[in-house]
């Protein structure tokens, strides 16, 4: 009987789990709805993570204070004489062996309140899950959207800006958050340890900013290129600094563990550990990768099984994640650079139909796992039940973020300005300065470790200042680009007008970047891309005569029929000149005007397929826009000569129809054709 | 101090995990890639699952034998004077107090073992994650992509052989090894105890059949579409027989407890609970699917959007789970006959694009955990550490399976046969003996519990069941169909030679069909159709004049456009005599024969978008089907009068070319378009 009244409990305790991750489910349904009501009614001033905060705020609220679940009162305490905690106990309940797993300690003085309100511990649930399974989606997403040609025409901003911006943010909100802590401790406000290292992992954690919402916004409003690229590139990678820094403050701290105060050795010994974190990380992401796109270009005929390759892609993506942990590196950040590794290589080997499902896939994980995160957040600020509120804390965290902001962007700006051929000007730094949101990656920091008492403030600190850069800034964001007078609507990739501009702009790339990334651009066009895909010249006409042999027996007969045209999707970092064919540009464009009545037979294959994911980004807001286009624009990107075109020869692309009859021209200009997007013509 | 200890432990437990985790996306990984291969060289005679299966075991091999891991002895038994086993376990180590969840009973006298093979038990996961995440895709995908057409042609037999067979294949199975059971006892050869209840069990979990692997081989194979059918139904709805089946067996336990022997009022109480279960799933999955096509059809709108489309019927699918498992019910019931009304209401509210999306997201979810499942099926064979494998118990098993199956597929197609007009032929029959695997499911329902001697016997001798059945009988398949001398090669949806024969199928599946079906189609396609999706007849024409109001608010505007072409995707089930226009079919037929020089433009996106997500089942044979097609094929499937076609009006669907320039049929004719399948022409 007693096996049976076990049974039951666990049954229960079943249902009681699928009703709480019904309540996401629901809130993530309700979200997607309002969603929809926004976008359709074009709200722009809270964006869906804001929306699905507010829906877990409220969500909280009535689990908190509507729902009393009657308890079973059947946790007991037994004061067992066991001097450790291991990871796994064993109980001997009278002859029988029950398994238990060490689920983390409960706060102090907290044993007895614990029964109480078992069901709101149950809702808030292991941080561990944030770290394993929902941001690896969202930042794999980030890596391989990446729009790489802006990424990286302004690499060098971005890193200043993600690595010594953040390491500068870090230190001044930690030396603040110091002097505020010392201030408290004075007044007597304190009512725990805070010690400096504490001050340091919350200017860690508070120094990520968000790619998400800013950047959906900008992505809509199609605001300047170069100024997405900053933020984007910056809030990327931020979040892998970020991860690492915060971790190598906690790793150094148990050789200061008496003192807690600041050592110049430990804290260069905490400076290896980032360095050799963040390259093994980097490694390792890159280093899947190349492997990921090595099976894909070696077995070539996996191109017929769109299913077999997209699984593949997804399991070798996960298992870099999977990979770094277990080497102790950062998941996160190899996941990052394996996204953008994928995006530049293995891309290219795939299928027309697993490069759209892979982008699918990948966007639809993104979407959940964020909008989950954010609803999530807004629950927890109920939910969880260790908050220390501290006003004087929080108003100094508020100081300190801002000031710690400000040290970033300002200063940095400054000195890459005198570096810059075009500048990043004062309004650009003001919009920086705003948009510097911190969301998931903030919040998943903070919620990792809640044990001590800094921890705790240091959460609902967090929190505050989440719902308030999601909300009032996020808010915000339109208002102010408009404030400071910063163009929309510039969307250099699709706007006809914009081609030529653009191809002008393509050749001061050139220019624009620096000598090691010409360098890089060059080796990775002649040998990494042919060795690597399908597309690029072929070994044979790049390796010297000398390696001959190596190269023809490297070479696929697919690089052979690339031969002769040099272009592909590489253009998005840097130009050569001489690879650049204008009269033929200008004979697109004039062709181009005629679009509405060309087809494109053979090129679809190509415009759909080649090229970058990036093109694909934001899909929502693409979505909505290209609604809105007349048949002439869709007819017109067809025919530019954007570096997607990669592998068709040029003639072939444009297929004039002789004038149509009446029967024809009706149904290419019927507004289905609207409602069909792959249908291109 | 301590703290710090307990952190560096939980980190090299999570270490752990990601490389447990680790090995299981490798093992998939590999198993793509060797799939690949087979599918390459046309190997069948190993079907991908029992390739996972195998390289499954090899691994349970290289763990079990040849990996050591150093142990940390840090699990303490204390022996604490507790009276029960709570689902949470408070300890109080010196003060502070750890919080431990209970993961199970731990086998009598294994209380010491259990430190040696750590990492083993650790591979060995909790079984409640095969029924909350691998299954649930696996059943969805199942519903999602049933073949209605030819479910419903049969579906009487269907039902027949699913719940009447699977009931008479628990019973005869459980009676025999009752007998087998009192043979080993009378010998001395049974090393604890086993009720007759657990003999019933026993019957229910291996009744189930696997529709996986057998069904994939005859996909590919193109077996005739009725065994298709029967096979398939069976194995799809004797899945939801055997829990509903298994789980009222453990559930009517209790009372008997003390006897565990046979009693009517049990028996017919738990009948009841069976019928409840089944039930309380069944509404719950229809009302679900019922609630996302209204959701769907409410925000039209929400077509322009194909991502918050495609989030919103994965979370609505989900739920319908969550919300079964946490009312009492099935949860994979319900998320089968959701999975069945999604395809057929909501599928058709669905933009082309989300359609394509949910039937590709869902495809790969399904290869993923199916291959998951089989991999782990044969790591299971050595990382388990309880197996009990008796001999006797053992062909005792082997036996009662074939006198089940015997039991269950003659006597019923013989009755069947009575009244069907197309009988099942005795091959077939043989055939249905034959391919009566057992796998995922039987594995999920016997790993749930194995606590009790009995129990882990039971696991142990299913897992060679699943094994001997997968891969002999499973690779056996292709020999038994062409000695049963069954025709392959039939495909009567795609074949343009069949296309007449199967006109006149059709008229006949009006007079196969029984009445009630007639019935509830005539409703479903004049009221629910209109009601819930954007095709079949506007309300206004179908109510009765009196409704007329009514009617006219429930109509969406679209419903007035598809006014006087009253066919639709529904012809699948059963045809109205006046709505098929058999001079138009004529029509078609003419004029595909010229078809590669035809363009169809506006029908393209109802030809890809409407219809069945069935026809896309199977998408990595299709592939390979399609890769030999020729491009006339592919035009010809395009003018049949396929059900797929269900939204355009008749006229302008072909638009044939002035002969074209040479250019044009150079691009026209490239293996370029073999290589797209998205631009159909």
């Amino acid at each position: 009987m007693d096996n049976v009244a076990t049974e039951r409990m666990a049954e229960e305790s079943h249902r009681q789990d699928s009703a709480n991750l019904l309540i996401f489910i629901m809130l993530l349904t309700l979200t997607i709805l309002t969603i929809w009501l926004f976008k359709h009614r074009r709200f722009r001033f809270l964006h869906e993570t804001g929306l699905a905060m507010i829906y877990g705020l409220l969500v909280g609220v009535i689990l908190r204070f509507g729902v009393h679940v009657p308890q079973n009162m059947s946790n007991v305490i037994p004061s067992c004489a066991v001097n450790a905690s291991p990871a796994t106990l064993l109980v001997n309940v009278s002859g029988r062996f029950f398994e238990y797993t060490l689920k983390g300690e409960v706060s102090r003085g907290k044993g007895h309140q614990v029964q109480d309100d078992e069901m709101l511990r149950k809702v808030t649930f292991d941080p561990e899950v944030f770290f394993n399974i929902l941001l690896p989606p969202i930042i794999f997403h980030a890596g391989y959207s990446l729009k790489r040609r802006h990424f990286f025409r302004n690499i060098g901003s971005i890193l200043a800006y993600a690595f010594m911006g953040t390491v500068i943010s870090c230190f001044v909100i930690g030396l603040t958050m110091y002097g505020f802590v010392s201030f408290m401790k004075a007044v007597g406000q304190l009512g725990g340890d805070f010690f400096f290292t504490d001050c340091l992992f919350f200017g860690a954690i508070v120094s990520a900013t968000d790619p998400v919402t800013v950047l959906a916004i900008f992505n809509e409003l199609k605001v300047d290129v170069d100024l997405y690229a900053l933020l984007f590139g910056e809030s990327v990678l931020n979040d892998a600094v970020a991860i690492v820094l915060s971790s190598s403050i906690v790793a150094y701290q148990p050789e200061g563990d008496n003192s807690h105060s600041f050592e110049a050795m430990a804290m260069l010994k905490s400076f290896g550990v980032f360095l050799g974190v963040f390259s093994g990380s980097f490694a390792l992401g890159v280093a899947t990768g190349v492997m990921t796109a090595l099976i894909s270009f070696e077995f070539t005929k996996l191109r017929d099984f769109p299913l077999l390759e997209t699984a593949l892609f997804f399991l070798m993506s996960w298992s870099t994640f999977l990979l770094a942990e277990a080497c102790g590196f950062t998941g996160v950040v190899a996941v990052l650079f394996c996204g953008i590794t994928q995006a530049h290589y293995t891309y290219n080997n795939l299928s027309p139909e697993s490069q759209d499902r892979t982008k699918q896939l990948f966007e639809l994980l993104n979407f959940l796992a964020e909008n989950f995160i954010f609803s999530y957040m807004g629950l927890t600020l109920f939910s969880f039940q260790s908050h220390v509120f501290n006003p004087l804390f929080i108003i100094g965290a508020f100081v300190a973020v801002f000031l710690g902001r400000a040290a970033n962007i300002y200063p940095l700006s400054f000195l890459l300005n005198l570096g810059r051929k075009n500048k990043i000007g004062s309004n650009f730094q003001h919009v920086m300065m705003f948009a510097g949101l911190r969301g998931a990656m903030t919040f998943a920091l903070s919620i990792r470790d809640t044990a001590t008492y800094a921890r705790q403030m240091m959460f609902s600190t967090t929190l505050l200042i989440v719902f308030f850069t999601v909300w009032i800034c996020g808010g915000g964001t339109t208002p102010m680009l408009s404030f400071m007078s910063i163009p929309v609507g510039v969307d250099s990739d699709q706007d006809s007008s914009a081609v030529m501009a653009d191809g002008l702009q393509r050749r001061n790339t050139k220019h624009e970047s620096a000598w090691p990334f010409r360098i890089w651009y060059n080796f990775d066009h002649n040998y990494l891309k042919p060795l690597l895909t399908h597309s690029g010249p072929p070994l044979t006409a790049t390796l010297p005569a000398c390696c001959g042999p190596l190269a023809r027996c490297l070479t696929s007969p697919q690089a052979y029929e690339n031969e002769g045209q040099l272009r592909d999707d590489d253009m998005d970092l840097i130009l050569n000149d001489g690879s650049f064919d204008a009269g033929f540009m200008y004979a697109d464009v004039t062709v181009s005007t005629d679009a509405t009545r060309s087809r494109t037979v053979s090129s679809s294959r190509s415009v759909r397929g080649g090229g970058d994911p990036a093109g694909h980004e934001g899909g929502l807001e693409r979505e909505l826009v290209a609604g809105e286009r007349e048949p002439a624009t869709r007819g017109t990107r067809l025919v530019l000569p954007t570096d997607e075109r990669a592998e068709e020869p040029p003639g072939a692309v444009i297929l004039p129809l002789p004038p149509p009859p009446s029967a024809t021209l009706r149904a290419a200009l019927t507004p289905d054709v609207e409602r069909e997007p792959r249908l291109q013509f």
